[in-house]
This record gives C-alpha cells, structure tokens and sequence, in this order.
C-alpha cells in the first residue's frame, strides 16, 4: 500500500474528492474473461450507498458507476478497469467556517501541516466518498474469488456489542445495520435517536469473515496475509484498531486456550477444533474462516460545539452542521467486505503465481 | 509490504531461519553521511537478545551483527547496507517429532500448505529469531530520526494491565518485563514462574510511543502512517491485533470524548487537549506522541500436550520441547520499537520527497 | 514499471482503450502547491494530437483534457490527479477483418494468445492513443522540474538522417516532423508521399534532450536514471531500441575517445569536454544535458496486402485500411518528451526523499 | 527496479561493495520444490570470474557462493534465498589518487555530487564486481524456466562485427570471447594485444537469445517485456543502448520489410517467416526467440593520462592503474544473460499469477 495504489498484482488506484466532478478507481491485474458489468458492480455500491435510512447521512448520491475501460463484450479483457462515480449532490452551500477553523478528529489541520493546501469543501480527499470506489472495485474482486464467501456484521455500536449466541447472518440483510443480532437491534435504534438528538455520534466494531479460502495463500514475512489485512483495514476512514481472530484478548489467553488444535476431517485435510487464529497462522491462511474485527470510531462531525484553531492561528469553537452519518460505523461494514475481497484477491494470484495452483 | 522486503524509501529485505548458518537483512535508501558501525547498533540487538533473564529463551545466541557493506569509514554511503548475524546455538537435536506432526499455533501447517516443503528446524523461516533482523535495521532507522524518541513498554501480561497512574518509563529499564509500573513487575514474576511449572504459557499487551514527529507524515488513502503501522505490527510473529490511540476502545466512545480538541500552543502551533487520535489524523501526523499497541499471543510451543495431525494424515499429540519463552510478548517490546523506527523513517523519506521539506 | 503504473514516488497509471468511450491517467505523488489547469496540459495533448497535418493520422480527436481530482482552486493538493479524454472520433466500421486475423507487427497474436480474448477495435489496449495519456502525465511532471528544459526533435525519417551540423531547435516548431534541419525536411516530405503512395509505411530515430538537470540524480544500481529511462522509452508503442549518449555506437569507440574528461567550470562546477556519456555516469546525473534517442519501427497499418493466419487457425492475407501515420514516430516526440518528464519527476522527488536537496 | 532491487514476483536485492569484505544478493519469490545448491550457481559464476584469460582483468577472485537461506535438503522453500560471495583479492594499494581525483566516465564524480561521500576503493558500488550477484540470481533464474534455453554472444568488438553467416553456438564456448564466429576470434585476440600495448580499450556489443519462451509473457503497457528486458540491460555497468530485434536499425525500415508476417505451424501455432520483432510484439512474448541486444562502452580505467578535476576543485591528469579488462564487454556476456534468465522468471511468475496457466 502506498500512496493511493493498493496491492500488487491485484491493484486498485483510487482518486476523487467528496465535492469534486467526480471519483473512481482504475483496476489493474484483472484475470481475462472474469464477467464485469456495471449492474454486477451497481449491486454492491448500493449496499453502502448514502442516504438509505435515517440512520445514515442524507447525502442523496445515485453512486452510479460508469465503466470506462478494460470490459470487452461482458468480460474484463486483462487490462485496466476504469470506473468513475459522478457526484451529484454536492450541495451548494458556505464552507466559510471549515475552510477557515480545524474541525477536530477530522484530518483537516494534517492535511494542511503536510500538504499547506487543502480542498475543504466535504473534507475533500480525505472524505469517506472515497470509500465507494474501494467498494466498486471489491465487486470486481468477489469475482475473481471462486468459491470464497465473505460477510460483513456490525458487532458492537458505542459499548453495546451483539449475543453471539444469537448471531444470525440472514438477519444482517433484515436491519439497516447489518447487525446479526435481532435483539440488539432496537437497542441500537434508540441509541443512535437519542445521539441524534443530543447532536452526538457513536464508535462501532465491525467484523468480516471470509468463508471457503483455501489453506497456503499469504507470505512470510512481510506479505503476511494478516499484516496486509491490518493495513486494508486500517487505511479505512475512521478506523483505530484491527485484530485477527481473538485479536486484542489474545493477550489474556494462555497457551493451552489459544492455540488451535487439529484433528483429521473426512475429506483427508485437518479441521481445527477452535480458531482463535482466525483461520491464518504465520501469515498464510489455514483453511479456516478468515476472521477480522475493525473498530471504527464515531463521527467527528457533530452538532456539539468543540474547541479548536483556526488557519490563522485564532482559537475559536466549531460546530460541524452537514447530513452526517451518527454512527460512521454502519456503512464500513461493506467498504470493509470489499477490502477483505481485494486483499484475498491479490493474495490469490500472488500465490499462484509463485507456487502455480492453477486454479481455487 | 511484499514478500520478505518492507518500506519504500527506506527499506529492508529479510532472509535467514532459525537453524540456517546466519540471518540477515539489507538495508536500502539509507540517507548518505549518517554515522553507521556495529556498536550502534549492537546496542539495541542486546535489548533483544534471548536469554537475557530466566523469563526468556535459554537458547544462547550473541547476536553479533556485522556489516558487510553501504558504510565506508564509518559513515553511510546511500549504498545498500547488508547486516548479518550468524547463528551459533542451533543445538543439536532430533527434530523428528516436528518434522512429522504440526505444532498447534504453529505456522507449520500452512507452511507445509502453501510450499509442499517446509525447513521445520525451529521453525525455519517463520521463527522469531528473524524479528533480530529488524531490530537490527530498526537501529540505523533511529539514527535518521533527528529528534525523534521511540519507546516501548509491555503494559498487559495476561489478564493483568499495569496501572497508567504508576507509569515510569524509567522503571523499563529496571526489570526484565519493560515493565512500566514496578508494582506490576513482580505479580507478573509470579505468574510466569506459575506458568512454567504449568507446561503453560500467556500473551501479552506492548505499546510503542514515538515522541518529537513532527506534524506532516503520512500520506492519503493507502499510504497512511497509521495503515503503515498497522501491518508492520501485525508482522511481527505471533501479534493478533493492532491499535492506534484510543484503539479498540474508541468504538464505545461517543463523538464529544472521541475527537481531539485543540487550543493554540506558545510556539504557534496547535496543542490539542487529549490524543484518543494517537497522534495520526486522516493518515498523517498531528504532531503529537504517535501511540501504538499491540497484543501478542501465548508461545504456541508449551510442554502441555496439545491435539495435533501429522504429515501424512495421522491424528497424534505433541508437547513442544525446547528452549521457549513462556511470553513471548516480551522480547517484542524491543521489535516493537524497531518497526516503528523503520515505519517512521520511510514516512520521513517519502514525505520529504514529495513535499520537500529537507531536514526535520 | 508494473502493469499500468511506472514511477515511484512521481507515479502514473494509465487505462482506456482505442475506441472505447474514453482515456485517461491517475497522477499521484504530485509536490501541492503546483499551478495545475487544464490548458497547461491541453498545450502539451495539442502537439500530440492527430489529424494535425497530411503526415499523421487523419483520425479528429479533440484530446480535450479534463481534470477530475487532485487540484483546488488551479494547484495541485498533493492528491492524485485524475485526467480523462473523451474519443469522439471512433469511427462507426466493420472490424471483421481484423477482429478475425491477426495483423503482423500489430499486437493482436500476443494479447490474443495471452488473454484470450482482445479488444480488436483499433488495437485496444495497445494502440497507440493510450500516449495521449503519457503526454497529459508529462505536462504535470514539466512543472515540477523548475530549471529543466526539455526538448525532442526526429533525427532519422527511414534510412535518412539529419545534418547535426545543421541543427536548430527553432526550426522543429516550423515543419510537421519535429525536424531540427531545414534542409531534411523536404526530402522527409517527399519520402512520406512515395510510402503513402506505395501504401507503405517507415521508421524513425527520435531525439530528447533534458538539460538544467543537476548532477545527482538517479540510484544505484536498479534504479539507475538510464535504466528508468530505457525502460520508459522502450514502453512506448513500436520503440525497438533506445540508446543513452553515443548509445550503440559506443561499442565502436576506445577508452581515450569515449571518457568524458574534465576541467574546472567558472562556477566551481566541473565541466565535461564532450559528452558521450549523454549526462549519466553510474546511473547518476552528471550535470550534462541528458540525451537519449530511440528508434520506432514503421507503422505495421499498410495498405500493402500480408500474409498472416486467422483467430482460428487459416492462412490469410491482410490489408489494414483505415486512418494510419505513415511514420508513427512522428507523434512520438512529444510522447518521448514526456517520459523523460515523468522519469526525471520521479527521480528528482526520489533524489530529494533520499538526500534531502530541498530545491532545485 | 527501484534502488537495489530489481523484479516484481521473482524479485532480487544486490549488495557487496568492491573492496568490501563480500558481495551478495537476497533472491525472493522462488517456487518452492526447486533444486537448489551452490555448485548449480558456482557454474555460472564460474562463466563470469575474473582472472581466466589473458582478455580479462588478473584480479583473482574464487568468487565462490555460499548459500545462507531458503534451501533445506537441496531445495528452495520459497522463502528468500540469501547468497555471498566473499572477496579475497582485494588488493592493498595506495588509492590517494583516485579519493583525490574523478575518473572520466567513471561513476567517482555522480556518486560524489549525490552523496557528498564515496567509497572509492575500485569504484565502490559501482564497481562491476556487483555483476557477480546478478550471475548467481540468474543461475536460479534459470532452473525456474523450464524449457527456456538463453544463450549470448558477443557480436561486436569495437566496429569489427560478426560474420551472422558464420554464426555457431557451439564455438562461444571454445574462445575467450563468447565470440560465434571463428574467423572473427583471431581479430580481435590481435586488436587486444594492440590496445592493452596502447593503454588503450574498446567497446563492444553482447546479443542474448532466448529460446523456447512461451506466447503470452508480458503485459500492457508499462510491465512490457521488453521495457523491462532494456532496463535490465542498461542497468548493467556502463551499457550505454539497448535494441530488441531490429533494434535502431528498425528506424531504416519500411513497414513491407518491418512487419514479420505469419503461416501456420503443424503444431498448429502460428509461425513467422522473419523476426524483426525480437520476439516481442505489443509488450508480450510470440513465441519466437526473444534477441536482445546491447552496447557495452569502452572500459573507462586505462593508462593513457586523461584531464579530469579533484574533489578540492583542481584540475589534473589521471592515470588508472589496476587490473583491467580491456574490454569489459567480454565479461558482459553471462551477466546480459543473467538478466535476461531474472526478467524471463519474473515475467513467468506474473503471467500466472494474472492468467493462471500453472506450468510452462
């Protein structure tokens, strides 16, 4: 990962602004013959679009995306995918106040410290709009992973985490917060009522699981598939934690409780009796379920007047008016899908092309 | 991050096992000029170095570095800088046990998986001996950090957190733990002691803090410090999970506690009033402490029978003798520190590279 | 170089097709602060751009750049730059003929028998409309090298080359061939008409020179300057041969003639009394004007019947009508301009990153 | 190819100074299950070595390879393979002239005008000494390629070329100058003897053949074959151009001569009845031999006094004494063939990853 390019032989370019003409992404490394087409893609970018309950930011985009090269016929011919989404709701409106003070939590006084210039309007480059070109090409990187499932939860919103014992992933499509749990549902409905109307905003853990990835793919030491995970994760806006498996609470395990014994299984490769590694060990996954937890913390633009500086130096208070998601959590359950997806994508032809299984 | 290689300015390859002849790495884009010789960074190999304390590996290796190349009188040339450290305690023994059945939270399976092939000497490539490497390169990385300090501390033994209140970094120095909080130290004495007697061992919680970054480092959207950071911890052998700032926790953190209030400081520049941010905004440096934290798991290699397969399909137990640390934690503490010097010092170089600032 | 993307820390990626709805780049690593607008590139996709005299192509492409990211209020912010070109001129045909046989010289096999499937309409992916592209990139890379011209001219239209004695950059902005010498450019005209008229096609030596680069740029010894730019001119469409300096010819010379000696400069800088070297020693700059040629080989579209064998197997003949350069190498000075642009870009800013000269 | 490290999956790292205590190399990506030992690698190197006729440098080295990680057992693991040569007949001598003085066409004075410090002892790193770790990556470059056979030449020694009419193979292995053409050896052993008398040397041009390369290696537009084949090329010490088939003299061609036009083969692959191409069309392999070709300059290091500067500003004359090659293109010939085996292993492994065709 480096600049805005992530991965290397599955690579994902992304460009755009929250308030600019547009934002997009260039595929590059695409299998020939994979089926692409905008409505396969347009399926995914509606999961996170703006805009679909009251839960979310009013933001009215269509998202709707446009592809520009690289599909031949129906199918992606091998060179580089193209897609660009218009923005159409950048509402006209005075950004005299963020264009002269630092909204805190937000990445408005670094980009300027770094960069001393900076697109203001919508947070510019480092909005979370951003995140639909990671989402358009993860559709793009389902795609190419035969065989390998990969679902999205959120587990916990403020401190309020979902009953294992309930979990249920049919329920997650049934909520507008992909949460697995029915009963936790309400609770978090009227918490995020409550936020709202004390001009606040809440965290959330979300977790992503990737089914039916086979044993061997990732690399020792510094390609470890867990490490590049932790980066896809991390790079996502708001994010401030990640763990694999057990994760944090692997610090309270001992020995005997965490690692994952094995047993044969009937069709000749070994099953784990418990996977607190999280289905990868030493960096190459196991065979297991690929489990990743991010903690996303809340929205930092909030109707609460904060403390903080201006441009020039005077100090000054600041309260960030705007459609702002309450719980930015909600809609990085499926920016969060689709980096499992680009990540296992790459690390697919990464090992086929140095150990040569040919195929999923 | 790719394969054995990591950084992009700065930037370092790995290569060696842990029964090979020698371990090593090459050290790439070293600013010329800069005073480079083994003592240096002899220096902080010995902070890594087993068998230090009856809690750590009895193996006995002098980690004794030696520069074959990129210094001509003392000084960095801006030439590759080869650094190797030969192995000298590979005891003798019969592996035959490893070498038929995988160790349980082992990287031994998925080796074997992905490569058809595995060196199952001490673990071969996927032993932690090869972290003496990056500690090693993590040393020169210091030295281009002008007014940067970097320390580490183990904050969490198994269940048992140090108390912040009591936190010297002084007191790190003073026991075998990096323990910040003496009154800490000896509970955690007692459990190890309680723990080997058991065949047992426990994981652990490391934070690294870097003090003095200036404000600027870092680049959007895949090149963040944090993202960065992110997979150089989650490198490190046996690390489950990765924070910045307030980590994990910030997802039960509201919007009004979450963001980073800022007043301005005597010298003209921000202060904020807390750092839930760990020091990183949108990717890039606020100019505050930079806080990461990690956790480790239990040693997977305990005298304690555990459940295993082995090679050719058969169900059996192993206990992994040998000479193992019961926390492996630990001996992270000071790896910790080296990915950060060299996560850092990469960022330096990009930065000033596209931004031009020369000198920090 | 990977994939679509070359650079490193000035870095491009390319994508779009000959005929499909549009063309365009990500430019990313941009130094902020940079005026960037559209009629700054347009300048450059002008001299480019065909249909622009009877020699090249009659295809009417506007080459009308927009620009979608990465500028706020007319300068860079550090951000990638998103540029695209809309095709208005893919004229409505019957690609059967060469959507079924391949063309020799053209690289319909090679992407057929890579892939297997192609975009057949006006070469796909491989034709030479992807340089529009190159040339937006190099606009933005001109203004980054502050004191560095750069210059192209065509040194040899088929087996006739220019009087060096008579050479005069003035006079490649007088005729449609980029051609430094007055005397040559009839003779090209005339050479032009005949090959038209014998539906024929020929080759041509094209010439850039940089000069206002400082000595000390470029590394050793894979990221050489000359390696870079070896690699970038061998990328563009029908180069077979590059050369730095006295290039081939060097074989040809001894010691005594070929090292460029040197005296002392009136400003304390050494000078070079002849320059065979083409301003790189080591791979580093040496403060000399860069030079590097290289040759295109005539445009493989003749009206002149081919032997060549179809998608499926059969011997056939073909004949590619439609709208062809007879010498492509004319429009490839200014995309030869350009990768020098984009290289010495990427190197002044990796120089910078490394060493820290702040400024040119 | 970026600083010291050259390819993308089959990925090399280079260090080791001159008159350092050894050289090496850290060669990544290899599959693993591959023979591996250092006699198959002393082979080759073998071809390169110093000292082995009266042509070539007396330096004496064993330049014997140790191998320090990746094998176990005779075979690659798949992790990074790291070689060392140690150098033993650094001769001590008195280098006061050449710390005071730059050497014309050498590398003293870029190397010095970049980094403000050199390691002058026989050139330091530019010394051509590095060729030897590009030799022994080459040599596992090799055995990755099954069914691919690289040969090379030297077709030219100062304007005396060839006679191609006369060509064989097997004679480069019965001169020492790699030279095809029996009739041509006498020449230049005389041409030699009379330079070395002068205090003189030439420069000379070394064609690479491969053989039995696969259709489909390569990619659009900036990972072409034959971009990376010049890169490689010009990256080996002073290769002043680089041509793939017809190479400039393409530029002197019409597009009836150019185009290398296609029958069916009774394999029922397509067949050319030339190959003007090289081998390369489009970026990406046909199936035909890939013919590289490039210039090697004079060597620099000769007894004849040349004006040059000192590091304190004053002009003077140098005179090189040492042990030099004549012709140091001689010795180009199994490190061009080396490179040609690193690019061709690395395309291999990239056009699997992408494609999937699992074995050659």
């Amino acid at each position: 990962m480096s600049h805005n390019t992530f991965g290397h032989l599955f690579r994902v370019t992304t460009w755009g602004e929250s308030h600019g003409p547009a934002l997009g992404c260039v595929v590059d490394g695409t299998p020939p013959g994979l089926p692409v087409d905008a409505a396969r893609i347009q399926h995914w970018l509606d999961k996170r679009k703006p805009g679909q309950s009251k839960y979310t930011t009013q933001r009215r985009e269509a998202d709707e995306v446009k592809i520009l090269s690289g599909v031949f016929e129906g199918r992606s011919t091998g060179t580089p995918i193209s897609l660009m989404i218009e923005n159409t709701d950048q509402r006209s409106r005075d950004y005299g106040e963020i264009a002269k003070a630092f909204r805190p939590g937000h990445a408005d006084y670094t980009y300027w410290a770094k960069y001393g210039i900076r697109d203001y309007r919508g947070g510019g480059r480092s909005s979370a709009r951003e995140t639909a070109a990671r989402v358009a090409a993860g559709a793009i990187a389902r795609d190419i992973l035969h065989g390998v499932t990969i679902k999205g939860a959120l587990v916990q919103m403020g401190s309020d985490a979902v009953d294992r014992a309930a979990w249920s992933w049919e329920e997650t499509e049934n909520n507008p917060f992909w949460c697995p749990d029915a009963t936790a549902t309400t609770r978090w409905a009227d918490m995020l009522d409550r936020l709202r109307k004390d001009g606040n905003s809440v965290g959330a853990v979300i977790e992503i699981v990737a089914s039916g990835v086979p044993a061997g793919w990732g690399a020792p030491v510094y390609g470890k598939l867990d490490a590049d995970l932790a980066a896809a994760m991390m790079s996502i806006n708001a994010v401030k934690g990640v763990e694999i498996g057990a994760g944090m609470a692997a610090a309270a395990l001992t020995g005997t409780q965490n690692a994952d014994e094995m047993r044969m299984g009937q069709d000749g490769k070994p099953i784990f009796l418990s996977n607190q590694a999280g289905g990868i060990l030493g960096g190459i996954s196991s065979g297991q379920d690929i489990v990743v937890r991010f903690a996303v913390k809340p929205t930092s633009s909030i109707l609460t007047p904060r403390r903080t500086v201006t441009v020039t130096g005077e100090e000054t208070e600041i309260v960030t008016k705007g459609r702002h998601d309450p719980c930015v959590g909600i809609r990085a359950v499926p920016v969060g899908e689709a980096m499992m997806a680009c990540v296992l994508a790459d690390h697919f032809l990464r090992h086929r092309g140095q150990v040569g299984q040919g195929s999923l």
